[in-house]
């Protein structure tokens, strides 16, 4: 028997919270008996002094245990999924989850929303007329057996501790703390009961993790709670200083992934997209050739039984921004360098594509184009960005974000690095 | 204009809040458009950032700033107070109070209530019968005009935001911040409205302040706050290791504080009156010597004169336990040498002298009497406490308190050390 001022002295002194002190505080927070602000205090403490291995198992557990677990037993076949700690451009999920499933694995990819500059993959899809993210438990199991894929909305019975901790870290400059991050994705993708999951750990500028020690330690962090609550987890870390791709929004992206799948995709896209599928394949034990299947054509008949199958018209035309400019001229003849990524996604972000808050609704077509990307040579006065926007309010501020985005040199640069950094995990 | 999360996760990354951010956070606090759980986050932040010169001048001002400050310009005699941070046995302000006002001064002393194992002069004082310290602002000047000094409540409208934070800093593992510490006590002493104060900063196992580095910053923290509100402030750090003269509770400190007004009180406890009581005569510039005040019973008139202008009885007799029993026999033949502070208070508290809950009732009769003091030769099985109750089941729990709180010596111990430690303060 505890109390909480007790739990929060003792974990801002540096000690371990015990197995029992965790159980009794999602218990009492649960029932009320914990105050928001005697919990957001002891996350502030939590920031400091952080959670070791064994605190955060059961930490996580207990935010496991708030709520229930999908049964995927239903699906006869091996569960893997993918999550991505966000980035700019990054619509791999829409890919992704197809082609792995036209190899044989089924997907049960339950997903978030955006916030901030980063895209959320529902709001992405909603973009499609008629596409629905709400699905039941059941609704989300049909859609699996379907279409071997589903990317919907993790229901309010799933880790709803999670729900409740991450509203609460939000208001409470609490988000940042690596334990946390990593409970919380982790909680959740736990819960959805995967069998297998694949991280892309974003580093870069427009990403949340902005250092690559920083981002190893939070990639390790998740493969080892994945590890110990027997999902079979791996992680890569990937460049996130440049856009994914060409486009950055909803619909946008959505058009530049059906172009993936029909073999038409960037290269930086589709080498992400193969690198994240040949190792959610290779922990399904499947052995097949991702790119054989967008070559022929299933990878992309999986996406279209998946839209079908959660309401949407694949072949309905995608909402069209009212108004359309291009922007930020080349300021000299030579050769792109540099794309800023956390520019452009803010810059998306305030033309109506992303939420400044949860409540916040996104605009379909808003969105920008990067007409060029980093290695490509430009002319003086070329356009480098087209922005959309619904409300050409929205140009000014966007443009604001945009002002350091870019550099153009008189040298070529080198050959473009991979964007995969590294592998975590077994 | 900024937002409670700006200022959160500046404070959490070591960075300076500016005046303007301070100034919008209380007053948005005092709206309710920050929360509770932001404030409790910043204050962790606070506990462990902590907060420059600079940002506690700023912070403490804006407590004062959210309500009144009693004007005190209708006293024609200089004004002093004094402050502890709380020990235990401390009954120094009932004797020092009016002694200061016999020696000529004015002394307003405004109080709080005890809180775990030390006691509150309030509650000491509310066991004369009749005693009131629920004082209107008018009450509390007619009093001091009449005896020269009054210890009340500080009432709801001097620093009510102190009174919201420190409520919420009790809940939130978020007390034991030297800047926040530093700020409750002044903002309530410079709201009071006295010219000088001398702050009684206890170091020892009975005191908050365990070393003596932490108690040394908080009385410099402290004595600059004073001095930046042109309050005359210095400090003393007296030692807390062992009860300040024999009785601990509420009526039997009053009994023992009217001895000392007689000339009877104990050397340590004198000591440390006397030295506080030399310090607030220098601040107030009265060349007047409290021995004399003492000798000659003007101490103990201006006593007299402020009980009954409160409503109290100083002839009434004083409240009386019920259950009364002697305890820790002396183990051997020799000297007491340690007599420990933390368990003789402990055990006073749950005899049913202090409380454990701010709504808690306190008893007026319960409490300890220390029949040795260190230096006191002992014979074996000599009882060295007396323990008081009103309820017979409180002597269990206060006897486990009790357990190793005094060491017997064969040898005699050398000369006891005064308990003033340091002066700080020009």
């Amino acid at each position: 028997m505890t109390d909480a001022v007790t739990l929060i002295r003792a974990k801002r002194d540096g000690h371990r919270l015990g197995d029992d002190d965790i159980s009794w505080l999602f218990e009492a927070y649960a029932k009320g008996e914990v105050a928001d602000e005697q919990m957001s205090a002891l996350l502030m403490a939590i920031y400091f002094q952080g959670l070791d291995g064994d605190e955060l198992r059961t930490w996580t557990a207990a935010m496991i245990a708030s709520g229930d677990r999908l049964d995927l037993s239903p699906i006869k076949k091996p569960t893997v999924d993918k999550h991505s700690t966000g980035g700019v451009g990054d619509k791999v999920s829409l890919i992704l989850a197809p082609l792995v499933a036209a190899c044989g694995a089924a997907v049960p990819q339950l997903s978030g929303r955006g916030l901030g500059h980063t895209g959320g993959t529902l709001d992405k899809l909603e973009s499609i007329p008629g596409f629905r993210t709400a699905l039941t438990p059941a609704e989300t199991i049909e859609t699996l057996k379907a279409a071997g894929c589903v990317i919907c909305a993790a229901g309010s019975g799933l880790a709803p501790a999670d729900r409740r901790l991450y509203a609460l870290r939000d208001v409470t400059g609490t988000v940042e703390s690596i334990p946390l991050i990593a409970s919380s994705i982790m909680s959740k993708k736990i819960a959805e009961g995967t069998s297998a999951l694949v991280l892309d750990v974003k580093v870069g500028t427009g990403a949340f993790m902005k250092s690559r020690d920083q981002a190893r330690e939070l990639a390790q962090t998740m493969v080892a709670l994945g590890e110990e609550h027997q999902v079979r987890t791996r992680a890569l870390l990937t460049a996130m200083d440049t856009p994914l791709g060409r486009a950055v929004g909803n619909a946008v992206e959505v058009e530049e992934s059906v172009a993936a799948l029909n073999g038409q995709g960037p290269p930086d896209l589709m080498e992400v997209t193969f690198a994240l599928a040949a190792q959610m394949l290779a922990l399904a034990r499947i052995n097949e050739d991702p790119a054989a299947a967008v070559a022929d054509g299933r990878a992309l008949a999986a996406y279209r039984r998946m839209v079908i199958a959660q309401g949407g018209d694949p072949d309905a035309p995608l909402p069209r921004a009212a108004h359309v400019q291009t922007a930020l001229p080349a300021p000299a003849d030579g050769w792109l360098t540099r794309l800023d990524a956390l520019a452009v996604g803010t810059a998306a972000w305030r033309l109506g594509a992303g939420r400044a808050r949860k409540e916040d609704a996104v605009s379909a077509a808003a969105g920008v184009i990067c007409l060029a990307k980093p290695g490509d040579r430009v002319r003086e006065g070329q356009p480098l960005l087209e922005l959309r926007a619904d409300d050409p309010g929205r140009f000014g501020p966007a443009l604001a974000a945009l002002a350091t985005a870019v550099t153009v040199s008189e040298e070529p640069p080198p050959p473009l690095p991979s964007p995969i950094l590294e592998y975590i995990g077994s």
